[in-house]
C-alpha cells in the first residue's frame, strides 16, 4: 500500500488499520516514507482525529520505532507520574522519592524545558553534578538502590516520536489530541510501567487553556493507556497561576526540598501528596504512609539518595542569582489575579529558559515569593522576588511581570486547584 | 513570518494575505520552504479551502514562480483552450489551427498524458519528426508564420507548480479546487494571452465526476481569470462516454484530421465548432467564418503548416498497429452505456498511455470505431475495433472491454455533450 494512500484514507475520514499505522510509522522511522508525507497525515489527523483504537495502534507503533525497556529488568511495582507542563510545575522532583519512599519503583524519564514551560531536566541540572544522562546499567542500579531515577530521553527511546515532534513544530499540527497522547504515552510505555497518573495542566499557563480541551486530552490519554494494559489515572489540575511560590531551576528544587520536607507551599505540597495518593492506588500498594515518609525524613533520604547516584552534590549549595528585586504591590487588597503565562514569559526573560532548543539557560535566576491568588496583601509588600543575573531588559520584564498580578479591594476565593479526575 | 504561522493560520481557517501567499510560493520555489511544510499547507488549503482573492494570488504567486512570455511579443488576440482531462479527447489538435485559420493565435502549452487519460503532446508525436520541444523563437517564429503553436511546458514555466503538482500527488492532496484551479492557471496565465475558454469534463472518465464538483472547478478557473484580468468562458461537458470514436494517439489524430476536414464524428466535430465560437468570442474576433475554414482547407492547412514548423512530416503516414480486433456486440439494440472509464483503462492496457511518467507509449495501439450511446447497433457487428501490438494480457482487455458496454432493447437519448457554460 503506497504511503498517499493511507493519507487519503485518513484525509477521507476513514479509520486507519493497524498494519497501515504500523506501515506508515515504521517508514517514517526509517526514512522510506518522507517528511512531506508524514506531515500531510498530521495535518489530516489534525483535521479528523482519530479514534481511541487508532491513537493506542499509533502509540504502540511509535513506541515500537525503538527500545521498550523489558519490565523484568526493574524489580517492583513500576508506576510513573506524567504532566502536560506548566509554570512552577516541579512536582516530580519532591514526588518520585516520595512514591519511592512509600514502596513504589518510578524509573522516571523527563524533558527539558522549552519556550515558558521548565523542564524536570534543566531543574535538576541546578545540583552540582547531576548527570540526567546515566548509562542503562546505571539507571537500573538507581532504581534497584533507591526506587526512584530521573533521566533523560535516550536517542533509542522512541525515535519515532522524536522526528514527529520536530515535525510537528514546524508544520502547524502540534495541537492535536491524537498526536499529542501519542507522543506522551509512546514514551512513558516505552518506560516498562505498570501504571501510570497523569496530570493534565488548564488555564493560561498550559497548552490546554480551556476545560474542554483538558478534557478531551486526559480522555486520550487514559483511554489510550488502557487500551495498551495498564492502570492509568488523569487529573486535570488547575494552571491559571503558577504551581507553587517559585518558578527557575534552582529556586524550584529548593522548594521540592521544602516539600519532601512537609514545609512546602500549600498547593505544591498538596499536589505532591494527591499525586503520591494516586500513583500508590494505581500502582495497587496498600497503607502508603505518605505522611509518615514526609514527618520520618525517609522520602527526602530517598531523593538525597537519588542525587547520589546520579553523581549530584546537595552539599555544595544550590547556585544563586546577583540581585533580588521585589515587586511591590501597588495597594492593598487581596490577590485576585497571578497569571501563570506572564509569569512565565518573565522568567524566560531572565533567562531560566529557551526561546529555542539551542539557547543556555541560568539556573540560579526566576522568581520566588508568588503570592497566591486569595491571599491578602498590603500595598509595598512583594507581589514576589525577582531573581536576576543581569541578562535581561528590566524595562521588558516589569512590562510582562506588573499586568501579571491583580489586586482587588474585596476578599477573593482561592481558585480550585484540582478541576477533574478521570480514572480508567 | 516563520512558514509555521501561515500554515496555522491556513489550517485555522483564516484568510492568508497576499504577501504570505507570495512569500510562502517564492520560499518554496528557491527551496527555502521544504516540501514538508508545502504538504502541510496543501493538506490545511484541502480541508479550508481558498477564497476567489487567495485563489487568484496564489496563482499569480506560481505564475510568477518562472518566466512569464512578454505578450507583446507575439502578434494578434492570443487565445488558448484548456480542458481539465478526458477519454478520447483530442480537441486541442483541430482546434488551434481552426481558431488561427478564423483570425486568433493561439500559443498552446500542452501536457502529456497520465493514467488512463491522454495527452495532446503524445498524439502529436505520432507525427514522424513532430518536435514538442521548440526554442523560444521558434515558438514566436510558428505563431507569426501559422498562427497556433502547440509545444511542451518547459522547465521555465511556473516551475512552483512544477514542484507542487509533483508533491500533491504523494500527498493525497490532489482534488482540492483552488490547488486545481492555480495549477491549471498559472501555466495557462503564463502563455501571454488574452483570453481562455476552458472544457472541464465531467463524469466516469473525468477528474470530476459529478456537475456539482465540475460546476465549483468551473466557476473557480473562471473567478480566477477574471480576478487576472483576461476574458474567461468554460464550458462544462459530458465524459461518461470518450468523445468521437478514437481513443489512442495515431487514431486520435487521424480523427483530427477528418474534424479539419469537416468530416469528424457528430460530437468532436461538435465541440470543436463550439469551442472555436467561444474561442473566437472572448477574443473578440468578429464573423470568424469557421464553417468556411473547415469547408475550404484553411483549418486543415493551417494544421499542416504547424507540424512542418515543428519539423513533422504527415506524409509520412501515421502509424498503424498490427493487429485489428473488432469486439461483436453480444445482443441487437440500442447502446445504452459506453464507459469512458473502462475505455481508458483498455487503452492503457494496449499501451496506448502510462502507467508512470517513465512508461514509455506505443503511438499506433488504441480503439477506433466506438459507437456512441443513443445508436441502434446489430448482434455481431463492432462496438469497437482493437488495435493491437500485442502488449496486453487478451484477457484482461476484454474483461476490460466488454463490461463498459451496455445495449438496451428499448431505444436510448444521446446524452448531452455541453451540460453548462460559465461566462465571465
Amino acid at each position: 500500500m503506497l504511503p498517499q494512500w493511507i493519507i487519503e484514507k485518513k484525509r477521507d475520514g476513514a479509520e486507519l488499520d493497524s498494519n497501515e499505522i504500523r506501515d506508515f510509522i515504521d517508514g517514517y522511522t526509517k526514512g522510506d516514507i518522507p517528511d512531506y508525507q508524514m506531515s500531510a497525515l498530521a495535518m489530516a489527523i489534525y483535521f479528523n482525529g482519530m479514534t481511541p483504537r487508532e491513537t493506542a495502534d499509533l502509540t504502540l507503533a511509535m513506541m515500537e520505532s525503538g527500545k521498550v525497556i523489558d519490565p523484568d529488568s526493574i524489580r517492583g511495582v513500576k508506576v510513573d507520574k506524567h504532566s502536560t507542563g506548566g509554570i512552577g510545575d516541579k512536582i516530580s522532583i519532591p514526588l518520585a522519592p516520595l512514591v519511592a519512599a512509600c514502596g513504589g519503583t518510578v524509573p522516571m524519564i523527563s524533558g527539558r524545558g522549552l519556550g515558558i514551560t521548565g523542564g524536570t531536566l534543566d531543574k535538576l541540572e541546578s545540583i552540582a553534578g547531576y548527570r540526567v544522562g546515566l548509562s542503562e546499567p546505571e539507571f537500573f542500579q538507581t532504581l534497584k538502590a533507591v526506587g526512584c531515577s530521573m533521566i533523560g530521553q535516550t536517542a533509542e527511546i522512541a525515535p519515532a516520536d522524536k522526528k514527529l515532534y520536530a515535525l510537528r513544530d514546524v508544520t502547524a499540527t502540534v495541537p492535536s489530541i491524537p498526536l499529542i497522547v501519542s507522543s506522551i504515552m509512546s514514551k512513558k510505555m516505552a518506560e516498562g510501567i505498570d501504571s501510570l497518573v497523569l496530570d493534565v495542566k488548564c488555564g493560561s499557563g498550559a497548552f490546554m487553556k480551556n476545560i474542554e480541551n483538558a478534557r478531551a486530552l486526559a480522555k486520550g490519554l487514559v483511554d489510550t493507556g488502557v487500551a495498551m494494559g495498564k492502570k492509568v489515572t488523569a487529573l486535570i489540575t488547575d494552571m491559571n497561576q503558577p504551581l507553587g511560590t517559585t518558578v527557575g531551576n534552582a529556586l524550584e528544587v529548593q522548594e521540592s526540598l521544602d516539600i519532601l520536607s512537609g514545609k512546602g507551599p500549600a498547593d505544591s505540597q498538596g499536589l505532591t501528596i494527591t499525586l503520591a495518593e494516586h500513583m500508590l492506588a494505581v500502582a495497587g500498594i496498600p497503607d502508603p504512609g505518605i505522611f509518615q515518609a514526609l514527618e520520618n525524613g525517609t522520602a527526602l533520604q530517598k531523593f538525597e539518595q537519588m542525587v547520589t547516584c546520579h553523581g549530584g552534590d546537595l552539599a555544595a549549595g544550590l547556585p544563586t542569582a546577583g540581585k533580588q528585586i521585589p515587586l511591590p504591590a501597588p495597594q492593598s487588597g487581596f490577590i485576585s489575579k497571578c497569571d501563570a503565562e506572564a509569569i512565565g514569559r518573565a522568567s524566560l526573560l531572565l533567562g531560566a529558559g529557551r526561546a529555542k532548543t539551542t539557547d543556555t539557560i541560568d539556573h540560579a535566576v526566576g522568581i520566588s515569593n508568588l503570592r497566591k491568588i486569595g491571599e491578602r496583601i498590603e500595598k509595598g509588600e512583594p507581589l514576589c522576588i525577582v531573581h536576576s543575573n543581569g541578562h535581561e531588559d528590566q524595562t521588558a520584564l516589569f512590562q510582562t511581570l506588573e499586568p501579571a498580578f491583580r489586586i482587588a479591594d474585596q476578599a477573593v476565593e482561592p481558585p480550585p486547584l484540582i478541576l477533574e479526575i478521570i480514572e480508567s
